[in-house]
């Protein structure tokens, strides 16, 4: 830098500079709100920008009962980019966290492809969300309706207890997330009970 | 801002300021690096941390036979961000894009699950690289052996041939890709026939 530099220039440079990182904030805020939880009337609102966030697995037609499903729907599992990393470094979930389950249609036959199967449209969408302010039972569980842009919490009785029974790591599923299980493990927070229960639901 | 401040002051917060916008420089480019292809000696440096990367869709025992397979595998695709960004504003791929195919075991029981197939541990790794600067064919492909942290280019009859014919986006297959199929028909870069191809490989 030129140390002869008028006073009105480095105010000019300053400002610029100083604009550059209020931008980069703003930019970091916006992304924020959309990938924690919001809310309007005690409904959450639908988390629009999930399919950014970070994947934690599939399942194709995941049933408690053996019986075969002719029509299988996949689930992809997605969490916010802040929330894995914070799961990665502690083993535990942090308050706001919010789990999205897409469900998807599949086929087997289309392009190339004879075997197997392959994932199409949307076929549903529930969020579950950790957020001990909003919910005295902390872990509170929401099914998007078609295209809802919102959606009223379910009753307790569903969502909530099954994952109180059988989740691996507080309500969370760890034991079908294979890259996050061996992490929970490390940090001893993997109840390991989950992996051998017999199920009744 | 105290128009009365120094010059000595002003340039002190210049620094402090022009310090914050390159410190966020240098985080943007070490995360840069990770998510465009690195070579050495001619074989491509396993990309780390795609499972942060863009999740685009998963497979399950997807094939060009009919024959069903008892033990088959998922296959989730992602790209890095950058990449999904500028295809989501453009329908096209940008120079430099890395497609990493994983494969994943799959089981039926295990903790609450009876029916349907959830992913376990990793059974594959292939990568696939837009870059006309490295390649003169602009697509290559790479196999990751077991941990193996570098990959040779497959030969070009294999999946090059492949993609050439049948993917819908270059050598993208975007039409298993359900969220990027709308895109690139919206931005006139997807090939319709793909959707009807009769296979012959």
């Amino acid at each position: 830098m030129n140390i002869k530099m008028s006073f009105a220039a480095s105010t000019v440079l300053l400002s610029i500079a100083l604009g550059l990182v209020f931008a980069g904030t703003e930019v970091r805020s916006q992304s924020a709100a959309s990938d924690h939880p919001q809310y309007s009337n005690g409904k959450l609102v639908r988390p629009e920008s999930y399919r950014e966030w970070v994947y934690l697995s599939s399942g194709l037609g995941m049933s408690y009962s053996p019986n075969a499903n002719p029509n299988p729907l996949f689930t992809n599992v997605f969490v916010p980019q802040w929330a894995y990393r914070q799961f990665v470094a502690t083993g535990k979930w942090p308050e706001k966290t919010m789990f999205v389950l897409e469900e998807r249609s599949s086929e087997t036959k289309g392009s190339i492809n004879k075997g197997g199967r392959f994932q199409t449209e949307l076929a549903g969408l529930a969020v579950e969300v950790k957020d001990q302010t909003e919910f005295p039972d902390k872990w509170a569980y929401f099914s998007f309706s078609g295209e809802a842009k919102e959606a009223p919490p379910n009753p307790k009785q569903s969502c909530w207890a099954c994952h109180d029974a059988n989740a691996a790591v507080e309500h969370s599923f760890v034991q079908f997330y294979p890259t996050l299980k061996p992490v929970a493990e490390k940090f001893g927070t993997y109840r390991k009970q989950a992996d051998t229960i017999a199920p009744e639901h």
